[in-house]
């Protein structure tokens, strides 16, 4: 496919290495439609392996996978105030279903049939809280038909105008759960489950650390109560939303009149939660990690996490190297590794080499015909370093290689946060923190909107979220960083994507 | 959720017994939006079940995921004159992207913007060709990268006027291949190797029995040079089109100029093959195998393949046949079966085994104090027949029954089909076979499309497939079954879905 071409280095333009990464790796490309992007099969895969994870977690704690329909008729929309206006901006509008021809040939043969317009718009969804809830109403009647745990997989879409290749895309891909409960109670216990499986998710399974806690009105999701999230460092000293819940609390049951008759007989409105990721995650998977030598994929969501390189110059070589390489992949993939052997003739192993690390596989294996002998491979970690692995014993030792880069990964990356994380600073010193190379800054805040939008309109940082107790500096902060009133809560501020 | 109610029986009225079916097993519902369904979770475990098998073939096969964006230009369409015609009349098409506030409150708060319409309409896909050809386009230059298959599993939609749950909805699911290969030939033989899969999974997988075959130019994929399909027989014996394989010869390749440089160093156009199967088959295997009182899933799609209904009378039985029946569950369960025990306290066993079968699991475990002490369950099969299960030894027997019943299953369906099969038939006995119990009629065919026409306009029956040599019948018939004139081939006719 396409040839490969130098990456450009963090250091120089870390917006155009992500892009360079993604291109290099084949992860996604740019699609004739505006605003929407195409994942490629390393991507797809990647996004494949988060799906699995996440949906035996949903599963092993009761949640069951359905489907809605894509349209939501515009005045479900419309009918949450908050809900609406969060997204009228940024919705794809069907008024039409018909095509007519219009006498010319190729491109332009067809135009929109305006006799074919529809009574009601069409909003394609951009969340389904009001689609869902709709047909709540329909299967809730009594307490014993709770909690309804549902989750769906599925495509959305936001009109937006600056979009990035699986940051914020027109369409994107997510999973979005939707529960109904008895009480607030069990709604605000659903949503801090679900914020504890993503956290546990992005931690063990992306390797990348993360900070939870409750957003501000100004960050919360249009339509709830409280929204939780989990946001992460990315590299450039970026906060990333990587994940939220929300508790709904009863404006979409009131909304839509989903009630349910309790054991003594009273009727009453449900409790609601939703919450999501998305393919945002392999954003934040690629801007945690990545080199200028381009993706470094971690182990457990690497759609290859070994390849093996056979060395050889003569037909012999090839023969001796390729049949070790055989059964190295055999015994490697029974052991549940996924593993790769490259045995194109048209490349030489420099050229291999350059393009499994563009691809981020954590695990390159050499064998060249002295390992054979040696009865060895050469083991290279995609995060650095290269040393023998024997031939003996290597069904142990690839697995354990791979779990150390996983854990090394994570470490590198916590480290690294917490080297770009200020605690307790001054406004001024919070001021050149933020101009100069950025971070998490945990300061205190009086809970006032002015000072929320003043600060943004200062140095771009908004209120990640209002950490939870285990992420909280040991003491608390006692004044507002911005307009030195009491504080009301400890606030972790960034430059977010 | 609903209570029980009764299911129309299939002699009374096979459409209303079908939507019966549906509702009482809580596959699907309605929704609010027209034409399209809401794929309720016992519904949708289907649908990943089949889905992990499918993808697990195609994968085996070389083929690999991705995505591409849900919205096409209208432009793109035409670009494929005979592809635009085919679905012009059946596309939601997005033409706005904001909404504005009326002044009014609640469902009218909200009208489309009209500043925000687009230069170029959006059709939301009926099927990915163009949008995926445009891609091939830039991705593949030279015979290396040859060939290419993909496959998507996504949503689609058609605007459909009738729409029947699973069977024919506005929006649907599937997955869709598109390959790229460098001749005719290996087209062709793609297309053949996947109809192969269909036709695998069909029968091993749903125990629904098909023909293959290719399709007259009438019935053929819109801008494909030819079409394969598979074609089951439903209980009231009309067929249903379960899935296609199109060989879309250079067609898509001239419309978007995806050409590769051949091995000599000539530019050639790519030959292109795209296939797909949707939740269709859901409502296949229900119309294939259901009863009157409910669901009947093949063992190896059900959601749940036992349920364990332990029967007590005092609390003391109940903790003795409950304890079994946990035993029996991790046992079962270890062995690979998805298996549920009913502990609901709120209902007798009577009307536990009803909602079970209204469900289709394949196997019921009953326990109730006296097989305990016999060392059995007593296990009644969903297909019919209740027979002891011995304790010792059922992680062998339950599998093997479930076998069993996926066997007989298949066999029934098969023979029921034949039964409802005629070949040689005269003109005068096809129109009484088609005006009276109906099903799949062999006969001879001129290649004409007025008798294609007219046969349709007499009986409603199409043909379904020209079959494969297996399917044909031992002599090839002589001359068309309408006009007399010499066959050229054996056409399948049936009423069909």
């Amino acid at each position: 496919m396409a040839q490969a071409q130098r990456i450009t280095p963090r250091a120089q333009d870390f917006s155009e290495w992500y892009n360079d990464v993604i291109m290099q790796a084949e992860l996604a490309d740019y699609s004739p439609v505006r605003g929407c992007m195409v994942i490629r099969p390393l991507g797809y895969r990647i996004w494949e392996l988060m799906q699995r994870a996440l949906d035996d977690m949903f599963a092993a704690t009761g949640h069951r996978n359905a489907y809605f329909p894509v349209f939501i008729p515009m005045s479900f929309l419309a009918k949450e105030a908050e809900h609406v206006e969060g997204f009228a901006k940024e919705v794809a509008l069907v008024t039409h279903t018909r095509l007519k021809a219009t006498g010319k040939t190729g491109a332009g043969a067809v135009a929109v049939d305006p006799s074919s317009a529809l009574d009601e718009p069409l909003v394609v969804r951009p969340t389904s809280e009001t689609i869902i809830y709709a047909m709540f109403a329909k299967w809730i009647q009594s307490y014993r038909d709770l909690p309804l745990l549902l989750n769906q997989w599925c495509n959305v879409v936001r009109w937006e105008l600056r979009t990035r290749l699986f940051l914020r895309t027109t369409e994107f891909l997510w999973q979005e759960g939707h529960t109904a409960h008895a009480t607030e109670g069990e709604a605000e216990a659903e949503a801090r489950l679900i914020l504890g499986i993503y956290r546990n998710f992005a931690e063990e399974w992306m390797a990348m650390p993360v900070l939870t806690g409750v957003k501000t009105d100004s960050e919360k999701f249009a339509g709830a109560l409280r929204t939780y999230a989990m946001e992460a460092l990315m590299q450039d000293n970026k906060g990333l939303q990587a994940g939220t819940t929300h508790n709904l609390g009863q404006n979409f049951a009131k909304a839509f009149e989903v009630k349910y008759q309790t054991a003594a007989g009273a009727l009453e409105h449900v409790w609601n939660t939703s919450w999501g990721v998305s393919t945002r995650l392999v954003g934040g998977l690629i801007m945690t990690h990545s080199d200028d030598n381009g993706l470094i994929a971690p182990p457990k969501l690497a759609p290859v996490q070994a390849v093996i390189v056979p060395i050889w110059k003569t037909d012999q070589e090839r023969s001796q190297v390729s049949g070790v390489g055989d059964q190295v992949k055999a015994a490697l993939s029974k052991a549940g590794i996924r593993v790769e052997l490259d045995l194109r003739d048209n490349l030489k192993p420099g050229a291999k080499y350059f393009e499994w690390e563009a691809k981020g596989v954590p695990l390159r294996l050499e064998i060249g015909p002295r390992d054979v002998a040696a009865g060895q491979v050469v083991a290279a970690r995609r995060t650095g370093g290269k040393s023998p692995m024997r031939l003996e014993g290597i069904v142990a030792a690839a697995p354990a290689a791979l779990q150390e880069i996983q854990a090394g990964l994570f470490a590198t990356a916590k480290q690294r946060r917490e080297e770009h994380s200020l605690r307790g600073a001054t406004k001024q010193q919070f001021l050149e923190f933020m101009k100069g190379s950025g971070g998490f800054a945990y300061a205190g805040f009086c809970g006032g909107g002015e000072c929320e939008a003043a600060i943004k309109a200062a140095t771009g940082a908004t209120i990640r979220v209002l950490p939870d107790p285990e992420f909280r500096s040991p003491e608390a902060p006692k004044t507002c960083l911005w307009c030195d009133e009491p504080s009301v809560a400890e606030a972790v501020w960034a430059q977010a994507y």
